[in-house]
């Protein structure tokens, strides 16, 4: 059993409110296939809807595959031997963007294998639920406990640690990371400062290590003070944190279409009413924000403006400005999330919203970590007058701080070589970035489009409308080579022809075969 | 400006939750002194109220003490010097029993002298605030912005780092834990294992751990796989991530009366309406628990059963299965947090619940990092069925998994020296427990009780209800002592007669010390 946030102030009628919430849940994998939905009555009692409205909504996903109806015994979350699944288009009716999601074969991404074998090793969810009958009996109870969770895209895609050949996921390959200086900082911490190991920090983080990061940003032109900046376990922490402080029921979020799945899973618990706004070359296309907030005033406004995830997108100086003018006349908050400015690759990018705000209204976040060493797990979250001090009371309510060691290993880097490690670095993935457009250009299949990114760790591939995202992602994983698809950076996981690789995350030669070996398949879906 | 739960359903009327979610905000520092309250007709608006509901909720405040009206102006937090603050008591109507509180002079928390200086250096939250009128025009906007975060007393309470005394914090002096071999496996990890730095772990947690900790629990008896088990940094974010999954505004949540004050944090943070069951020597009053669920039936049931925090009571074999009987009644969950079982000083504590649990209505948490190195952050939660699943996908979206290198320092100490090592521990913290009991007896006061713990890190005093926790909490601060006052320990926060002391967070010379230094001011605040 789910709760299901229903807004009944706005638009949407609700059978498809609940038959969304409905399919976010089967697409993350929480309804798993052959699960036993609630009875019609049941539903229709806990969320305080008639049965009707039940009704229809169980009637929508049975009209476009994702459950089926059998008769006497009620409706089950429909697997893939149960014919095809269509996934819901909210891309209709506007003009092209980049990352648009269009209309195609549905994405399916269970990544079972199609003769009836449920089983699906690489899922961390699945294998829980390898249990017999008996089993299912004796925690039949649980199936009507309430539970506040609709949408888990980040757990169900993340993980695939078993694949060969690695592009689902943003970050950079060991062999290019600082880890012999982050080890030795970790090693002469523990003999030195044993200590460390035994006491909770500081809830908002060490203050030497805020300290250095206050500089850090100064030197890209935030001025603060370290009062201002809190240490999270990475910008994802720092996410949830805000998410959880200052987003509820109905409120309104925008965010970029597309945009970072886990920004999209976290807003989605909190019931937030996400509202996705189209992107082009320039980043989020502020003018259309204007007018979307011109009917349902932001509570906040989520963006990662430069080298945008998963689009690569940079959002000009000017849209900056401009959004946080916006910001100001809504009194909201923008949450600016900075994973990858200083991997440019030809020039600079704009000053960060942060460095432009003078009124507190950008919540700055900063992974270091994630250029560093991202299994230290490292970020920061900057902001003004009350808005900081409630994160630290929410990042003690979630762990009582993050450990203090992890966060003083990477001090001294930060403070001292980061900047001549980050030169080198973006070098290297520069190269590698040409290196995997190269190949793309010369062997990829017509109809594969990209823009060639001015920085960060990933390539958006646009596919055709008619290329089978879901039969593609299958073959792929089925060969050992995972990529991000497209439609879990949409909110409501409509269809989507692109998929995001990240260049960044194997040793080159690996990337390359990678690369050479994914092309082929890219073929037979277009053709196929 | 704030988000406030309001049940509409229950029988507390409405006037009384703003006033009592206010008070709440209020102590924890959330609402600063000094700080405006949103106008009347605004929060009347906010809440969806009406006017008359929000005026006597500031009524009720104002004749409490705790806000001040100012013509022309409006409401603002009191400070002490607008005079004597009360606090609520939620425990009248009731026979007495282990911790419950009593009526007596409020407890003021913010540690602030009384000489009229606001400053307090200690609380994490009041320097943000140290800033001129200008800095509070610039973010003025910021107070009409709404947050989710009812109550931090965590976040008020827990970072006395200045104090020269420490006994507000339930912890292990370093001088007792293993951070020696916890250091070697560290460094051999970063020597052998650089790359484990680099990595984002499985969601779940390292299977290898999991699997020691499987083996662990096992020789407990409690029986599982490592697919049931989760590794969460610390069981506060494990209590965190079982609230966010499944409790929501309205949920009954019943704990005992008093508790620990992160997990009432938690679930206030989630709008539950919590309901606080009294205790007595056998831990949580089952027969009155029963009556309660009868009128309101539990979505959770939050107890801490073997030394519990803070109380030190231990729940008896037979409640244990009486509430495990309940909970399988009510197709609910219990949270059985379990910090110290391994700490026992005369005789082991009765099975755990989760041992006698086979439907899996049992979420259990234990920490690992407490008793080792709880900079480390790691303990484990687990569950049966579907419910482990959610909490993992719960986990991705909090932090994207705890760091891996934490998590494998901690493996091998767990796997071998653990119980010759908790042997140890176990002696050294009797001898102190019955060091500082012994020093009690001899000096302290008429009127202050106690009762021996049979395990764990804390005392829990009780004083003579005439006695001022929140003049002696003042008193002890100015010198250098920190204790945890019990009514953070308490849903609603009524003034108690309680204050938590643990004897295991400095070394034993210090604490000795701190007590022959504290005793004095127990005299005084009972003598008055």
């Amino acid at each position: 059993m789910m709760r299901i946030e229903l807004s009944r102030a706005g638009g949407k009628p609700l059978p498809l409110q609940i038959s969304e919430a409905l399919g976010q849940r089967i697409s993350s994998g929480l309804l798993q296939q052959g699960a036993r939905l609630p009875s019609v009555r049941k539903l229709a009692v806990s969320l305080g809807v008639s049965q009707v409205t039940v009704s229809k909504a169980y009637a929508d996903l049975e009209r476009r595959g994702r459950i089926v109806r059998r008769q006497g015994l009620g409706c089950f979350v429909a697997s893939p031997k149960d014919g095809r699944m269509e996934a819901e288009d909210y891309g209709k009716g506007r003009a092209p963007q980049i990352g648009e999601p269009k209309r195609s074969e549905a994405v399916w991404q269970s990544g079972n294998n199609e003769d009836g074998n449920d089983g699906d090793s690489r899922s961390p969810g699945r294998k829980a639920l390898q249990k017999g009958n008996g089993a299912r009996r004796t925690f039949a109870w649980q199936e009507d406990y309430g539970d506040y969770l609709p949408r888990a895209q980040l757990w169900r895609n993340f993980d695939y640690s078993e694949a060969e050949y690695s592009f689902h996921l943003a970050a950079i390959h060991s062999g290019l990371l600082p880890l012999k200086e982050i080890g030795e900082a970790m090693t002469t911490l523990v003999a030195k400062r044993p200590e460390l190991m035994s006491v909770y920090g500081n809830f908002q983080g060490d203050l030497q290590l805020r300290e250095v990061m206050t500089t850090h940003l100064g030197a890209r032109g935030i001025s603060l003070t370290a009062t201002n900046l809190m240490i999270t376990s990475g910008t994802q922490q720092g996410i949830d944190l805000v998410a959880r402080t200052f987003v509820g029921p109905g409120d309104a979020v925008y965010l970029e279409a597309p945009s970072y799945t886990g920004a999209i899973d976290v807003f989605a618990g909190r019931g937030a009413e996400m509202i996705a706004v189209p992107m082009d070359q320039d980043g989020m296309r502020i003018d259309l924000l204007t007018r979307l907030c011109d009917r349902r005033p932001p509570k906040l406004i989520y963006t990662v403006p430069t080298f945008q995830n998963p689009s690569g997108a940079t959002m000009s100086m000017e849209r900056r400005q401009r959004l946080l003018e916006l910001a100001r006349s809504y009194r909201c908050l923008i949450v600016e999330d900075d994973p990858f400015s200083d991997l440019y690759f030809y020039s600079p990018p704009p000053a960060s919203i942060k460095s432009i705000d003078k009124e507190g209204h950008v919540i700055y976040m900063k992974s270091f970590s994630k250029v560093l060493a991202p299994g230290c797990r490292i970020a920061c979250v900057t902001a003004e007058g009350d808005i900081l001090e409630r994160l630290i009371a929410a990042k003690a309510a979630s762990d009582l701080g993050s450990p203090l060691l992890n966060q003083l290993a990477v001090l001294p880097f930060i403070s001292g070589q980061y900047d001549a490690y980050t030169k080198e670095l973006r070098a290297a993935l520069r190269s590698r970035m040409e290196q995997a457009a190269r190949l793309l250009k010369r062997h990829a299949p017509q109809g594969v489009k990209w823009t060639l990114p001015g920085g960060g760790l990933n390539l958006w591939l646009e596919l055709p409308q008619s290329a089978d995202i879901g039969e593609l992602y299958r073959r792929a994983l089925r060969q050992g080579i995972s990529f991000l698809p497209g439609n879990v950076c949409h909110i409501g996981e409509p269809s989507s022809s692109h998929i995001r690789l990240c260049y960044a995350q194997m040793e080159e030669e690996q990337m390359r075969r990678g690369l050479l070996f994914l092309i082929p398949l890219l073929r037979e879906a277009i053709t196929g």
